[in-house]
């Protein structure tokens, strides 16, 4: 596992895309081809699911693996499930 | 099919989505859950696929169909070319 | 674009899949570790996806471009609202 | 969470995915339209990411909830790594 990712280095990634979906604006106003347009935007899809992997790794190596190790059966559980509701609707764009 | 989008109806979702953007910033700055802010981050990644699809389904019902009754073969085989690109690349995240 | 796939090409990799399939029956019999099922049940669907590809390539390079080079509108439009169809149901699994 | 998942559960739908990979088989050896070959593959690949689903379920209800009530900090993190792993490759088809 890679170094965690932090909180700033999530806005500056953020920043980033919010740049990319203004850049998406402009093309549109300029009257682009549809099929660059298109490109464009599954790039911003691919960037935002990059920023969703980080923050899911530091969520597993901090918050899940703290509740695995303390004693509350319900948290555990509710860990669990909530990473269970996350893989699912990940399948699905 | 339902009506073709316009232009304006595609910058209103972007702006919208910016907007959304500068709200995962804003989480993050609050140290809000991870779990939260990663439903939140797929909440834009939905958003973005269901503007790929009014842009794509404008794109076949013009570009595609002007240059399919059009002579070209050349242009009908890019168009062609373009399109199953485009279901690959979708296909991944 | 490479050469068109054949029906014997198609039906050579579903006969390969469907023994993958009763190799993770196999698996399952002896008990296995659900991880390495687990990537083995992805292996099939991504082999299924790649037939998906070769036969919609197919596709394109002939009903499509054959329907797009003949005279009914109707047609036209309904081979491009059935690869639409086809779209959007190919981006959730 | 619904009740886990049972081998025999399991060998059954993979049985039924088996029959329908051979019923793929049938339909091009019958020279069928490939738009609908194309949905009866999905329909494939559904199923699959069901058995997916239901295994990794079973997968979190044990193996790894044991693992993060054992003492061993090593198998935690395999676990909590096969997890994220699996994540990654499930976005990918």
């Amino acid at each position: 596992m890679k170094h965690p990712t932090t909180h700033e280095e999530q806005l500056e990634f953020l920043r980033k895309i919010e740049g990319q979906v203004r850049g998406i604006q402009r093309m549109i106003g300029e009257g682009r081809y549809c099929v660059d347009i298109l490109h464009q935007i599954h790039s911003i899809i691919a960037a935002l699911a990059r920023v969703e992997e980080k923050i899911l790794e530091k969520h597993f190596g901090h918050c899940v693996t703290d509740a695995m190790q303390g004693t509350s059966v319900a948290e555990k559980k509710q860990k669990l499930a909530e990473i269970l509701e996350l893989f699912s609707r990940f399948r699905k764009i």
